[in-house]
């Protein structure tokens, strides 16, 4: 098969990770008799200092062209200390999102045997933890009017879902309980917020058309706490995209691996592939940060977009390979051992592909 | 010292773990020469039974004129799953707060030597914890004009702050910072929203007028993760309603004791002690709940409602010591030995006073 894959790195060490996931990609497409095309196109802190925004409608037209889309990371200190900046490399990401129709970020966590003790939590908290949050990505409070008035004095940020919006992410998150145990869990603050009830009174209505899925409703504070207590009590999770944006990174840290946690988000075009690490600007150049992240959102790549599992499966196969073997970047390697550079680990994937 | 407390026992639990913070109250009363006048009040669903409201006005006007409040829990199963029922405990909660003018909730996340160990999170991890939040109680998407339009088929929240509402908050966030380790950690979404844009410039504005104090300014996504891997790396931290009411429910299972952490709401009126734990219907009735959050709510209550140091400090040595000798109720007594009673632990604490 034939793939062009738009190639965003991105900003801090997104180029560094980009390049061991282009590495391995290619590799296992010469194992597997596949032909990929890599466009790669600017976003984030360097897109505004190139082009001036962080979002170009050539890249826009790069991604919409491709059939994945395969993200490093963005963001730039220099605009961390001002949010209120003009331009600033998350404006692209959200824009990316909305102009790619991106509405749903598949965010699984999962726990790796050989890395279990990295984790802040005990063992037997964690051990079996494999769930999978479906996030809202373009709607809520992240793209609703806000503002301020009173001469600045008072501020607004509005948060609105259609029932649509809800329908759409819930019917993902129905469907992948369908593939996986059949748990799903809708998190709201329906004691609340009205977009909650909407959001709880549509997935009752939908409970009907999967009658084999069993269905629990939580409010976000009580999932914010079970997440540290009891992890693997978690099948799949549906939410709202601030809820979303909290949870999911408070579930990465979890399993001790959050430099191995692969995201994806889908929608109505092209679908994006990211670790959900970050641009770890202190890292930066340095050829220390851990590539395994960008390459298993390349396995998801695969799998997902190409629908090519065994691929997926030969990726994934290699990264724990490199896990038992101890061919890990400094984040994991234990005290006192060796630690291998970005592209070292990179070098060792492919050649034991 | 004469006192007038407004007890509002609540729902589920409430009145047992009430019954023995009265009990406690009382023998320290008696021993350091003060006089407690407890006058209870309906709160909560038992109110909506007896009087078809959840905070009735004369459980307002009794609030009003006492010099504290202390509260049990408020919640009931029957109206978890229809929260858009038209009278909910929970309305009568938010009522209470509004109308109380409690904008600010302390709570703060400590670990005891002895409970360590029941933490999920590793020992190394939060040994050392000492943190307290301040979450803003009367603002935001809470309180902001909520509804429907398009027939239903959309729903919205709006989230609204005005800088004179951030500024009573970060003030006492400021304050207490100063009578601790002097770091305020300012929480908030300010690369997204504008309402955290103006919590950060307003809270950036203060700095100078408490030079002393080292302010940080973290992303809500990254607490969540960090509460969870130093928690000890906190001290104060201040934030908006609903980022408080997710962060601060994670932060209380890390210690390990939910189920002893106090809380203080304060504001314009009489301020309100209360255990964080909430109604617990599991066990409503079995004498078995763990009365030492309201007990330890109560030893607050002393300290900052009266400023009777002495007194609250006489209770939580009371505290310490049923925990070192293991007069603990079900959730803390180890696997295969004798677990307290709720009425014991309250009888065992009033005869060691
Ligand atoms: C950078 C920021 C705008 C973004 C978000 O809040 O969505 C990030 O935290 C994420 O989760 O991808
Ligand atoms: C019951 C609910 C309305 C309440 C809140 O969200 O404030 C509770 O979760 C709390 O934190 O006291």
């Amino acid at each position: 098969m034939k793939f062009n894959i738009a190639l965003l790195a991105g900003d801090g060490i997104g180029p560094e990770v980009i390049n061991e996931a282009v590495k391995v990609s290619d590799a296992i497409a010469k194992k597997f008799n596949h032909e990929i095309t890599w466009t790669p196109a600017l976003t984030g802190a360097c897109a505004i200092d190139a082009v001036g925004v962080p979002y170009p409608d050539e890249t826009h037209e790069i991604c919409m062209k491709a059939d994945a889309v395969l993200f490093g990371a963005i963001g730039h200190p220099k605009y961390d200390n001002d949010p209120s900046a003009p331009v600033r490399p998350e404006q692209g990401l959200l824009l990316m999102r909305k102009k790619l129709g991106l509405f749903a970020n598949v965010r699984p966590t999962f726990t790796f045997p050989s890395l279990i003790d990295n984790s802040p939590l005990k063992r037997e908290r964690i051990e079996g933890t494999d769930l999978v949050f479906l996030r809202e990505l373009t709607g809520g409070i992240y793209f609703g009017e806000k503002g301020r008035k009173d001469g600045g004095e008072t501020a607004f940020d509005n948060c609105v879902y259609t029932r649509a919006e809800v329908q759409r992410l819930a019917k993902k998150g129905f469907e992948l309980a369908m593939t996986r145990s059949k748990k799903l869990c809708c998190v709201d603050k329906a004691n609340v917020l009205e977009t909650s009830r909407l959001w709880r009174e549509t997935v009752q209505a939908m409970e009907k058309d999967y009658p084999e899925v069993t269905v629990s409703y939580e409010f976000v504070d009580a999932v914010a706490m079970r997440l540290v207590q009891w992890p693997n009590s978690y099948d799949v999770l549906i939410t709202e995209n601030l809820f979303g944006d909290i949870l999911t990174d408070e579930a990465s840290v979890i399993s001790g691996s959050m430099g191995l946690m692969p995201s994806a988000s889908v929608g109505e075009h092209t679908s994006l592939y990211e670790p959900i690490h970050g641009s770890y600007p202190q890292a930066t150049g340095l050829n220390i940060a851990n590539p395994l992240a960008t390459v298993l959102s390349a396995a998801m790549m695969f799998e997902d977009a190409f629908g090519l599992k065994d691929e997926a499966e030969a990726i994934r196969a290699v990264v724990n390979k490199s896990l038992e073997q101890g061919i890990v970047t400094e984040d994991l390697a234990p005290k006192g051992t060796k630690a291998y550079k970005t592209s070292e680990v990179g070098d060792w994937l492919v050649a034991n592909i």
